[in-house]
């Protein structure tokens, strides 16, 4: 595997972890300024909708995120992944609601440093 | 713009006039024979299903495409494209139906040519 291969599957279990540790301050760096996230039956999104989101539904939800890494393609400083995830929601004092679904996830190098830059989202 | 992103709005704009003409063999040299669709509340599918899905439908609706492409990025022999589309499906004998949303779409070239690898699709 290579080095950049492996920097963004490390890049996809970190946002994972911090996703369950509710830590948005490190899922933020993982992407670009310019995000766009696309996601079913929604308008396209950027960092701050996904940053002001977070912030409104701090502490408000357990979340359990596991990613099944399908497959990561390198090339230069552009590069894709296909992930199968699982997504486990618990409200504060709610019963848990399972999500599964795939997402296809575009990333840069940049100065050296991989991030997510956009994002389909097939999660229902 | 460079060749390549050309290469590939030409590819999309093909797409879209062979479905339209429901012309299925000039869709099918388009996609790599590994491809991946992903779409809502679906399991993945290759190259074999979308062509048997052809088949089935053939002359059964009348298609209008029409893809906006919002943005195509390449490096070396791999690129994307986000592109919003508006599809258009009128039933023999039936009502239109109007369907809209957005696809990430990741290209390869092979032996100089680009054809489309992997793709999420959002339209619903």
């Amino acid at each position: 595997m290579s080095k950049d291969e492996q920097a963004i599957r490390n890049l996809i279990e970190t946002w994972c972890r911090e996703t369950e540790a509710g830590n948005l301050d490190g899922v933020l760096p993982l992407m670009a300024d310019d995000m766009v996230f696309l996601t079913p039956g929604r308008a396209p999104f950027g960092k701050k909708e996904f940053e002001a989101n977070g912030r409104a539904s701090a502490g408000k939800a357990q979340v359990k995120v596991q990613a099944d890494v399908q497959e990561v393609r390198v090339s230069g400083d552009l590069a894709y992944a296909w992930l199968k995830l699982a997504v486990t929601v618990t409200p504060e004092g709610g019963a848990a609601m399972e999500m599964g679904g795939h997402t296809l996830g575009v990333y840069r190098c940049e100065g050296g440093r991989w991030v997510l830059a956009r994002d389909a989202n097939l999660v229902m």
